[in-house]
């Protein structure tokens, strides 16, 4: 894996690093980590890689990577910076035979978007947008059950993203999380809806396995002097006549990062939380709610496969992070044999959704919560 | 007091007789429990009531205690009958010198809400709507916290208020309690937005002391059959620019009862869950959560005064439902002391501004969730 | 009913009021509330009495009720007095005819419980011990399974009662409540372990059905100057090899009032915690957790009956405290038809064994916790 | 890091090497997985070794990897066999210039965590003894506040650790996990208190500082044809007059690894929950109580430095056994550097604590929970 961006100072960059060395299935052998070359350099020498194994620029490491021999040189790239930066080394490295993992809004714009989608259908090459809560074992859990009928036809989606940490206006302060998230520039066109809404649109899709039809959202920007969006409230309507509600939130006080989900249909409900991940409530019509626990009793493959410890030993982020990383491993050692690589991590095409999302919840906005079709 | 309605089968009745009494501030003396006069003298009966206190109608009730002189006859009465029989008793009772708790929603239409309103002020009796959610300690705590500033000016509102008792026809096998929420003869207009939509409302606006002042509502109702709605999402806007999210649904498979509220302020969020309805969290931007507690320490006077328990003896329903009683008790003997009789319980107005609610997310809905003055 | 103490300051005097009122089934018609005439007459006062049912003694109470005619005379006395002043008055109603409800633990000395169960045992009487704790739904849904045989064999009972409240001297402070539950002259030869490891110690026999046979206890004063132990940890032996802990403390900062049993069997374990008492959670070894919830689905008869309301309206300690009484009213009118009374509410053969308990546990602790039988 | 142990079946050993690879600090270079060559042979395929760094057994891994130049040979060896096989490679990679760690308890008898102490101290090698539970965020901010003088003395620590997985007998059915744990040749003189009992009395003797001074205990198996343990209950005394309770049990149906610390002193009380670790409660005597989280505010740096995610990115189990790690190449690094190397990781001392824990546990309850010295 080489890597592009994640150099000091920055929050996602590691995260990559530690979820893809977790399973010892994956080596950090190159990486641009900086547009500055010595901070780049810098950061190589902390990751303990070889000086000549760490670039300028995103380039260099594609161009320099391609005349290393199969084995050796790279077998992907990881893209870790802000949005407006993913595109042209995801680009790049597809053009130039490299699998892509790249962490998400997958583009600054949907047409950037399209253009990979095209990109990887045209070149094969497998490519992983790290939407990654969806690598928890009860995500898993809960679409395999929503998926095998338990729930009955599905009627009502609740899904919602409050975090409190932009409440005050901290990207003034020069807080770096803070700046690019918060800058149209460097974000696109939302914030808090692209930053985290994102993230709730793909889960509720996901476990469902429905798609939203038409949203009709109210965005807002509370802190005063801000450009985009840090607070978002969204109606739903699924294909298939399903309903539902996202809500997405920066300024709310006090949560940590409480992206939650229920999922409603005929016969049963679903509830997953992710500050407490490990646990999965099932609620059915005529019987006391039932308590799935990561590793625990009567779990389906899905949710196995994602688990790496005994029930009771907790698995966290990283660990979910980490699934997406050992499931799209596996897929390219799958390709490289010539099977069908084919297995549970969230595409380009799950990208191209995430920035149609964007673009609808905006539009709709715009236009005083009317709606408009994603 | 005197009860108007609350017969063999009913819910609401036997919790406010529950509610009156835990006190003992108020003793019930009469009754018209049933439109079958053989049905309220039974459950006269069964309550111990004197043969000559049990009336076959309100009518009879209210024109018989009317001529026992004071101290004997009842001091009140309490409507706990189906929505479209709270305005008769309640007009009758008032224009005949009795003061009146009822049941909400207040009427089965606003204009005869509006007319209770005029009818109160004319009066100058007392009116008590049960929205008994308000009389929670922590509940009363929240708006206390809101109140003094601990949140800053507020931002956001989060209500919610999930059941899944509905989530089938049960209404087609004769169950009472569902029979007349899901007929439009007796509920009103809506449904779920009625039944229990009113009370988020109403809690959000006690909790924030801001009113709502427009809604983009989308009523839904997902069991085939049924007339009115089971399930709506609403987008709220407050005056003074506040946003929110009002949920409410009866089609929730596997929730009991989860009314809940959020409200984020510029320096901090609450949470409250009836489920756990003695723990109010309290999240300030530095520092981390507190758990304030039904009895526990750091309360306002307003919680306390709600309060019958140390500390980790739970109070629950019947004693939130209670503190309405009680207060309306303590009114009615202020007012007969020729004191001031303003003590916090919801009034006419309150009921006034629900039906305003309820009109404005049926006239939204059927705009395709345009945006509604309430 | 009349009731033997409960004056102004008393905490547990309103609680049986109340617990008695709520269902409308008993009525409070007399009382000696104070060993002052003139307190005992202001009760009065304030609870609506006519001031002659109001007496300066509960002797004088006893006397002169007896000469009122059956139906308008006090049918049982209710006491709830300091521990020293149980056994008087329970003596002299039950030989006077009436029956009794007293608070625990039932007497002062083991010697005078002896004499309470055979003068019970002599006169026919009912006597009902407030363990208040058995009265919550889903404690008797847990004795319900473990009878039912859903555990298997009981092997593990942990059961804890941690409180804080009197971490620091707060009797030295003139605090009533703290004051006689930490003098021996009117607590009895063991504060902590009486006042609250009883009421653990009923309900782990309760819901297990197994009678502890021998006890190993540590107890402390942890607060100087304080005469009675604050704090003890005893390690339990059940009849039929059961184990178990049972814990109480009164020095636990910041705990509540948080009584929580677990029961483990071959099968199954099941844990209910007072603080949140609607919920049982029942652990089956080969399916996951299931969440039982007053009023919901599953649920037992016995659960059933010990329940007001539906699911999700919480229930708490003063409704379980009136399910003692609710019983106990029952089971009175059973008597007086002639039928059998035998319904489950505390008897006077459960306060001897939490004599026995408390003698136990404190000549264990007195011998190193060396082994005692109970 | 060379490992030894770890094979086919094996849970730790991959909990070890995940651990180790998290942060990218510790690379595992050579192993002697199993004692079956081919196995060992096998293992290290799968983990990508050069065959030739994959040894039969550990004496060839030590020899062979002391010829090779430093730099490029193993730094360290980790230990994940079975208890009774920890002593003989410990003692071997001491001697020839290697630093340890191992996985507890620390021997299979405590001569022979006497001589490894003595080893340690003649060698100056470092030595980590994984009590992983140490390594929680929590876990560090509790020591840190108890430690600061947050809860005044301390008076009361409650420490518990009930598992369900061995209610039946499993070991029976070739179930590898239980099959060593339970048998004395393999597990040593204790089960269940070996094998969990451990990590609660360092987990106790962590946090508050405070050393066991002797103990009561009741063991027991319930499991019929079980050599060892299964249960037990420990009344604790501590130097300096705190008291305690200990309970560590693997027969409790349904409990998955639920290690819970809850400690009060004269001021404030502590709870930790290993199945929540990210949250600890804080329980001060005038103020609600206070929700500490990973993450977030008002935290500690010995916290801080444990952390490496933002509030609300749970962090689990191998997060925190990764801690340990982190810790320990640090010291490494720091001694080869010259500095003192004392940084927080659990020592051979707390090795040698434990068994002596042990030790008196089993005397205690041979001697029917006789107070034994620690």
């Amino acid at each position: 894996m080489g890597m592009v961006g994640g150099g000091p100072g920055a929050f996602i960059g590691n995260v990559h690093r530690m979820a893809a060395a977790l399973d010892g299935q994956i080596e950090l052998v190159c990486g641009a980590f900086s547009s500055h070359a010595t901070r780049s350099a810098e950061a190589g020498r902390q990751l303990f890689l070889p000086a000549d194994r760490v670039y300028p620029d995103y380039e260099t490491m594609i161009q320099t990577e391609k005349q290393l021999p199969v084995g050796q040189r790279m077998d992907f790239i990881s893209i870790v910076t802000p949005n407006h930066l993913h595109f042209a080394p995801a680009k790049l490295a597809l053009e130039n035979g490299f699998d892509v993992v790249c962490d998400k809004p997958i583009t600054f714009s949907t047409s950037e978007a399209v253009e990979l989608v095209q990109l990887v259908n045209k070149t094969g090459r497998l490519f992983c947008l790290t939407h990654n809560y969806t690598g928890y074992p009860m995500v898993r859990q809960a679409r395999a059950m929503v998926h095998s009928g338990v729930l009955g036809t599905v009627r009502k989606v609740v899904v919602e993203y409050p975090q409190g940490w932009l409440a005050s206006r901290i990207e003034a302060t020069g807080q770096k999380q803070a700046g690019w998230r918060t800058d149209p520039a460097q974000a696109g066109k939302a914030g808090c809806m692209g930053d985290i809404g994102t993230h709730a649109e793909n889960l509720a899709e996901y476990i469902t396995g429905l798609q939203i039809e038409s949203v009709a959202a109210d965005l807002t920007t509370f802190v005063e002097g801000r450009k985009l969006d840090d607070d978002g409230s969204v109606l739903l309507r699924f294909a298939g006549g399903a309903k539902g509600v996202l809500l997405a939130s920066q300024i709310s006080v006090g949560e940590e990062n409480n992206l939650k989900i229920r999922v409603y249909g005929e016969k049963a409900g679903i509830e997953w939380n992710q500050t407490e991940p490990n646990t999965l409530l099932v609620k059915q019509a005529d019987r006391p709610v039932e308590v799935y626990r990561t590793g625990g009793n009567g779990l389906s493959p899905e949710a196995m496969l994602a688990t790496r410890l005994p029930a009771g030993h907790p698995e966290g982020y990283l660990e979910a992070f980490a699934n997406l990383y050992k499931n799209f491993a596996l897929a390219c050692r799958k390709k490289a044999a010539g099977e069908n690589p084919n297995i549970d991590f969230p595409t380009v095409e799950d990208g191209l959704r995430g920035m149609k999302f964007i673009d609808a919840v905006v539009a709709s906005s715009f236009q005083n919560a009317a709606w408009v079709s994603v």
